[in-house]
């Protein structure tokens, strides 16, 4: 189905590119989810731009061609791509770039897009339609794409550099646990750390409002769009990537945890460890508290995967 | 009055010893508070214990003899000094830490420190009755004293590697905006910059329940302990260290800031910036905020010195 496959090399070469740029970001213990096992936090809330989306933005952009970036980037997104893909444009001093947004993403991370000089389109009352016009807009005016999460070899790599670096920082870990919106943080961290420690099991996790993943591993179908209900873990919502999905394998075990522990995930997130995780990078506390000994494992990380969390749910879950 | 002098060298060295340990953390750009100037948050809430309490506690302790460490060290704190001095004994596999602490000290606060392994022990209803019954006993028990404020090279040099750390993230900053409760943290940052650019203006920043530096500075009086009012930043509270004193005219502008600004200051260092930002190390913002463009400098640095928030205060200012 894909032409271009990940291989562990590519992430080995794109940790060589990012290094250059950004710092790896802190695996820390948590001393309150630790008991008999260790806990650990890979924070990715604390990437520049609050996400790891910075990871596969920079790498596809440092990886392109001279004239591919002379024709400025393009990228459609509603969150963290967007901000990601503006914030390393800003940054390597090439043109603004172009992000199309839907007509609903919050005025906070459209002010974010901006603040990084990106021109920002808006298109659409959904992502799946802002794409689509989005799509057509970026081949119209021959910009150079970059894909947020469906099958960009250099983007996905870039995203998998999370393993590598979990690896690096603690070889001991025996347990990952990712959350999975398309796929391609979990996939691409599941082999980048397997391919240093096969014995390592990963753990990806998805709201009950957004399956996208969990069908698609059911029924082995690729589910590209898939309908999410109310969520608060807008990062998760849509389908899987068609690269992911060719790696479902990697993945060993797949859990559904319910909206209302993330709420209480992201208030631990605040209150204990002090950090602000937004909904789908404090699935992983979520799932470590809803299944607990169900998961296996001595020294287990949790990928805070972001930290742009909407205010109202910020508001909320420290009220409740 | 004090016997010893704090030498940019010793903030130099300080800075070699830690860079083994710790990372720099670092100075990110807002794009909130910058306009027409450049504002830079220095993310000390993103040491390991979420405070830069962590360097001085560790510069200390790797300057201790042997003999020094094997007596087992002990800190007198209600927060982040103690669990610095608990975190760094850990971490370097000595015997554990010993803390003593108010009575009214927040379980949080003492958890965190049992957590590293601390043995912690209870004494006195306020800081400066813990501190008499704290001396004394461990003068009795013969620890070697780990000093969080007052006049320990040491532990003052390593808090200047602050400094070091902004100058050498960005040589364009010429304003530093640091809160200011014993004065360590201020007045040796002021060392180090200054050592590096004359030209850099110094701002600190004190609340309006806490105003002993103010006080000190004005009166030119030395005022060791100060009464408090009731006041959310519970890092600002208390007198002025004597070494931090005898650095004053580093200061080169002192401003007091209203606790409703600081209040404010932690809500944008959470909705916006999506940190947690204790009072005390929110108070920079505050200032910044409160005082706009009476502050001097086109790339002004404000220093959030830690994250250890209190959580009903984190509620309440969200809240408002």
């Amino acid at each position: 189905m894909c032409t271009k496959k990940l291989k562990f090399e590519n992430i080995k070469d794109a940790k060589e590119r990012l290094s250059k740029y950004i710092k790896d970001t802190p695996l820390e213990k948590s001393v309150y989810l630790s008991d008999d096992r260790n806990v650990f936090l890979k924070l990715e809330c604390q990437q520049p731009i609050k996400a790891f989306k910075m990871r596969g933005a920079l790498n596809k952009i440092l990886s392109l061609t001279e004239k591919e970036r002379e024709k400025g980037v393009a990228a459609i997104s509603s969150g963290n791509h967007g901000i990601a893909v503006s914030y390393v444009s800003k940054m390597l001093g090439m043109k603004p770039a172009t992000v199309i947004v839907p007509e609903n993403t919050p005025d906070s991370k459209i002010e974010k897009m901006k603040a990084y000089g990106a021109n920002v389109l808006l298109m659409g009352t959904c992502f799946d339609e802002a794409y689509a016009k989005g799509i057509e807009y970026i081949h119209n005016n021959s910009f150079t794409y970059i894909d947020a999460w469906d099958k960009d070899v250099d983007v996905y790599a870039g995203q998998g550099t999370t393993g590598l670096e979990i690896m690096s920082q603690n070889p001991e870990v025996d347990t990952i646990i990712l959350p999975i919106g398309g796929g391609g943080l979990c996939t691409t961290t599941a082999l980048a750390a397997k391919s240093i420690n096969p014995d390592v099991k990963i753990v990806g996790v998805y709201s009950e409002c957004c399956p996208a993943w969990g069908r698609s591993v059911e029924e082995k179908h690729l589910y590209h769009e898939y309908p999410s209900g109310n969520s608060i873990c807008e990062a998760m919502v849509g389908g899987i990537g068609e690269l992911a999905f060719s790696m479902k394998e990697l993945v060993d075990i797949s859990l559904e945890v319910k909206e209302s522990m993330i709420k209480k995930a992201m208030a631990h997130a605040i209150l204990n460890e002090k950090i602000v995780a937004e909904a789908a990078g404090a699935a992983p506390i979520a799932a470590f508290m809803q299944y607990g000994k169900q998961i296996p494992g001595k020294n287990i990380a949790l990928v805070i995967s972001g930290g742009n969390a909407n205010n109202d749910v910020l508001r909320e879950v420290l009220n409740s």
